[in-house]
Formats: C-alpha cells, sequence, structure tokens
C-alpha cells in the first residue's frame, strides 16, 4: 500500500510531518510517498534513520498556505497538494494525507479527482472522540448549505465509513436535530428524516445535542454549518472548562492558602496515581482527536485526508494508519455500489 | 411590581413552583399570582409562612401537558399559561414565568399577546452560563428556520437584553459562523453578516464554535436549530465527561486498588477542602443554569419567561428575579424603539 504525505502544508513546516510519517513506515510497514520542495524534505529525512524503510521524495515546487484562498490550487499548479492527488489520479498512490488548508484540499480534491458519479457535493467524515463509543461523524464542515438528498448521501457515506473503517455492523444512523420527534428540525431536517426512513440505511431517528456524546448512534449526520460550530465548540468549551477551574478555584487569599495545604495529601496520593496511570493513559487516547488523526473528504473519486493543520508527528503517523484503514475498506468503490443501491431503495 | 408565576405546567408539579415563588416573594419583595388549580395551590401554600407576603392565586382549570402538541393551548381554553397570559394583556400583571412546554408557551403568547409590530418571528433569549463572562444567546430554539431579518431583529434584542438586563455598555454582537471570515457560513448567515455590519449595533463578527466560551461577544447570535443543539450538547457534554472520567479512571483491578489507595491522601486534603468551599460555590453559581432561570421570549408583545421544565425551586425563585430584571430593563418598549432606529440605521 502507498500512501502520499503532503509535506509542506501544516502548520508547523515539513518537520513534525516528517517525523509522524517515518513512524508510520516503520510501525505500519507501509510504502510512503512524501511530496514537497526535495531539497527540504531530503534534508529532514537525512535527519532519521530511514533504512529499510521505504519511503520517497516527489517534488512539488509550491505550497498553500493556510491563509490563502482555495483557488491559490489553480494557480500555483505544481503544489504539493495537485501534486500529490494526481498520484492518486494515475493509480500511483492509494490515498493522499495533508494537514493543510480544508477548502484548498477541497478545491484541489474536486480538480483533480472530481467527485463520485452521483455525489452531488463532497463532505468532510471523522471519527468523533468525544463520545462512550467511536462514531462517524459527516459533516464537519464541507457544505454549509446542504439540500436533502446531500445529506442522504452522506448518511450512505458515513454508513459505508463506519461499517468499514470502524468496523461496527450495520451502523445506526441518526440525524441532528433540535428534538427527537419526527416534527422537530429545520425545515430541510425534517425532508431529510423522511428520505432516510425510507432508505435502506439503518435509520433511528434525530439526535438532540445531548444525545451526540451517548453513543445512540454510530453515524452522525448533519450540515456542515451545524458539524463546524459543534467541532470547535467541543474544543472551545473544554479549554474554557480547564481554564474555568484554574482560576477560579485558585482564586482569592483563601483558595491559595488551600491549594498550598493540599500539598502533602497530594504527596501521599502519588504512589497510588501510578496505579492509576495506565487508565488516564487509556482515557487520554480515547478522546484524544490524533488517535484517528486526519478526515476522509467522502464523495472525492480517491482517497483524500485532511489532518488539522497543528498536527504533530502522533497525529500524522495516525492519519496515515486511518487511510490505510480507508484504503482496506474499499470506501469509494463501495460508495459506487452503495449509491446504486439507495437509488433503489429510495425510489421503493 | 406583579409577577405571574405558571405553578401547574412544570415536570415537578406544583410543590416545587410554589416553594421557588414564596422564596421570590421573601427575598425581592415582589408581588406573586400563582396561576393553576385552586385547591391544589391553596393546600401547597397553606405549608408555608406566607404572612406578610403578598401572594395570590388566580384560578385556571386546565394544564397544557408536557407531551402535548402546541395547539393544546387552542383547544383548552383555560389552561394555566393562556390565563396567565391575559392577567399580562389587561395589565393586571408585569411578567409571566413557566417552567412549561416551550412550544406551547410560544404558542400561548402568539395568541394572547401577539407579536411586537415589526418583529416577524420571536425567538428565545437567555443568559449563556458556559462563558468566561454572560452573555446573551438567542435563539435558543424558537425559529428553525430564520431569514437574515429574523436574525438582525433577534440580534438587536439581544443587544437591548445584554444592555438593560445584563447591565452591560454597548453590548458586542456577533453571530455563531464555520469560520471568522466574512465569506464563511450558511448563506442566511453571510446575508446576515452585511446586514449587521451596516446597522447601528456594535457588530464583531462571526464567532466560531471555539469562540462561544470565550467571552468574545456579549450577544451570541444564530438560528434557533443551531442554538438549541449546542445548548442540549453542552448539557451532554457536561455530563458524558464525567460519566466518562468516573467509567474510566476506576476501570480494572489496578484502576480501583489505586483509588482505595487515594483515601488517606484524600482525607489529609479535607481541611484544605473547606478553605476552597466558597470558591466551588462561587463557580456552581457562576455556570449554574439555574442563576438565571428562565429564558426571555424576545418579540413577543409583553414579558413571557419560560424556564426548564425541570426547573426547581432556587431556579423558579431565580426566574423570578430575571424577569424583575426584564421589566425594569423595559426591553419590550425598548425592542419598539430600537426597531424605528434600526431601520433608520438599515436603510442609510
Amino acid at each position: 500500500m502507498r500512501i502520499v504525505v503532503d509535506a509542506m502544508s501544516g502548520d508547523h513546516g515539513p518537520g513534525v510531518v516528517i517525523d509522524g510519517a517515518v513512524q508510520a513506515a516503520r510501525d505500519f510497514g507501509v510504502e510512503i510517498i512524501l511530496v514537497g520542495k526535495e531539497d527540504a524534505l531530503k534534508t529532514e529525512l537525512a535527519r532519521h534513520h530511514t533504512q529499510g524503510l521505504d519511503i520517497r521524495i516527489v517534488h512539488a515546487s509550491e505550497v498553500v498556505e493556510m491563509h490563502e484562498h482555495t483557488m491559490a490550487v489553480k494557480e500555483k499548479k505544481d503544489n504539493s497538494m495537485s501534486v500529490g492527488m494526481r498520484l492518486l489520479k494515475h493509480g500511483e498512490a492509494d490515498a493522499f494525507v495533508t494537514p493543510g488548508n480544508t477548502g484548498a484540499a477541497l478545491a484541489a480534491a474536486l480538480f483533480t479527482l472530481g467527485r463520485i458519479r452521483g455525489i452531488d457535493r463532497p463532505a468532510i467524515c471523522s471519527v468523533w472522540p468525544a463520545s462512550m463509543t467511536p462514531a462517524a461523524f459527516v459533516d464537519l464542515g464541507a457544505n454549509t448549505d446542504p439540500k436533502p438528498e446531500n445529506l442522504v448521501q452522506n448518511a450512505l457515506m458515513g454508513s459505508l465509513y463506519a461499517e468499514h473503517v470502524l468496523g461496527i455492523q450495520r451502523p445506526r444512523v441518526g440525524i441532528v436535530s433540535n428534538g427527537e420527534e419526527e416534527d422537530k428540525g429545520s425545515m430541510v431536517v425534517r425532508d431529510t428524516f423522511k428520505l432516510l426512513r425510507s432508505s435502506p440505511l439503518n435509520f433511528v431517528g434525530n439526535l438532540e445535542g445531548r444525545d451526540i456524546p451517548k453513543g445512540k448512534a454510530d453515524v452522525i449526520v448533519t450540515d456542515g454549518f451545524t458539524g463546524n460550530v459543534i467541532l470547535k465548540y467541543t474544543e472551545g468549551m473544554l479549554s474554557f472548562l480547564v481554564k474555568f477551574l484554574r482560576r477560579q478555584l485558585t482564586a482569592g487569599a483563601l483558595g491559595k492558602i488551600g491549594l498550598v495545604l493540599m500539598i502533602p495529601g497530594a504527596i501521599l496520593m502519588l504512589p497510588s496515581l501510578l496505579l492509576l496511570l495506565p487508565n488516564v493513559r487509556r482515557m487520554r487516547r480515547t478522546v484524544d482527536v490524533r488517535e484517528y488523526g486526519a478526515a476522509l473528504l467522502v464523495g472525492i473519486d480517491g482517497n483524500v485526508l485532511i489532518g488539522h493543520g497543528r498536527s504533530d508527528a502522533t497525529s500524522i503517523r495516525n492519519s496515515i494508519r486511518t487511510a490505510m484503514r480507508v484504503v482496506d475498506g474499499r470506501i469509494v468503490e463501495r460508495v459506487k455500489d452503495g449509491l446504486q443501491h439507495m437509488q433503489i431503495g429510495l425510489a421503493a
């Protein structure tokens, strides 16, 4: 299996990306194709022991920066995203991973690889970590104004992702809404509800906001506007809670004295904390967004995965593992097959 | 000041509502009019020392239950919501508080009190507690498919709420979107952005999901669909975090031994925890949804406040305090005035 990695477009430059790619080549025995400025990548790669690893470099002279408009992928013809995706297009690689500009990656994928026939609008599908059980979440921000048909297609693609990447049999599909009842939701959600109910998918109905972390569905369907807001709100909420606790707990003289007086007790707790360490590590891994790394652009005729711009080496390594699972799961072919069945299902 | 309290429509029956209303009458010296089945309310009221308090009962023979359709307010003409709102309509009271069915309360308000002239669709406006600073959040679920004009009106009403109920000078208004840049957002959000920029409001632009808890705006504007999802997601997220920590931390034999071994340290910490207690209490109050209690139906020609169905006595007491602030803030009149200024602002 051959995974192309865009070494240039992340926030932190090629160093961390190459760290993660080398780890993946070592841990998973996968062939890695690094795309970017050859000189820079060679220098970075020379810092690693790569003997016996299957890593090569494909030169791309340009980079689309994070702040650039999506159309930069057209102007900079030799940018690392487009060069990498062309390798997929020509059958020289199986999946492409980038920590770059999401809008630019989507545009490059549309220009270079195109949509799967029958899919009107691609979507961003990822594993939702803040939940009792992992679930496929789609759309995280590609299409802010979907039609009901788009959401049904997203439900199909998310369902195939849950089944063939996460290994969940007959995944339960739910749609985010402002109430459990069938008559709740925006107009688009209410129309989608009807289409999903008569589809062959395992539709379990509306999900209220409070259901999202509960594991009530294996596939969480929503529009790219709501999905993006929820994703970023989760991030903001967690960092708010930590800051809030820290500031409020230590406020005032009493708070500070109280904290200092806790030190002996805390020291006494240290040995037992060591016993809890494996649990803490597993907990961190469960809710760590880096565990799955990149999100899949579903609906594109090729395996394109987009990671966070701030991806570190662990995140890149795990993104490559997710890309491998996507390739193994043959998601693109299954979407093509599934669309035919869905049309039968929807017409019936 | 005279506040009408719907004693019948909450999940827990009239007992807790009357507890809260009696507390409010005592703490704030406000006149309370309890609406509901006279016999039941008299019995409950007899359990309290109400001498010197200004509390009376107005009989209403029917109740709209939580599960009933909103139209039940038309069929049950003598339901406690409609009876209470008629007191507002006839100038016999200043505000109405209900812990009942949100949809039914909205319908009753539209039938009985009507909209403010110039407001097309009412919205639900509340104080957002999960934030560094309190902010007015509008809409929490009344209008799932607003037009840009509706959102601009909500921004105006939220701004007046932030200024005259929360006491924030020239409140900063932001709109929830899927990116900071002006070109990000659903079509409705992008159109609203343009209208808000040319309005006389203190518009600070798009708020990403992660900005919501940061206190970047004093008024958080969004559609009722997104608002409702975020509100309920916050609830679900916090209870998920608690459950997740508890289950994961104590998993396995090592986890359980580790926790038991922490007991001596915890005992040693007890005295210092007492010193932290005031801080913990203040923290709880800051993020406690009960601190402000009910949300205001903005756009209705009268002060109607809807609390959570599960409201307890503290929540009812604080809802009455919020209602008093709304009356003092003369929100309805200010919305009427503001609409005239806005039209000048928007036309200019």
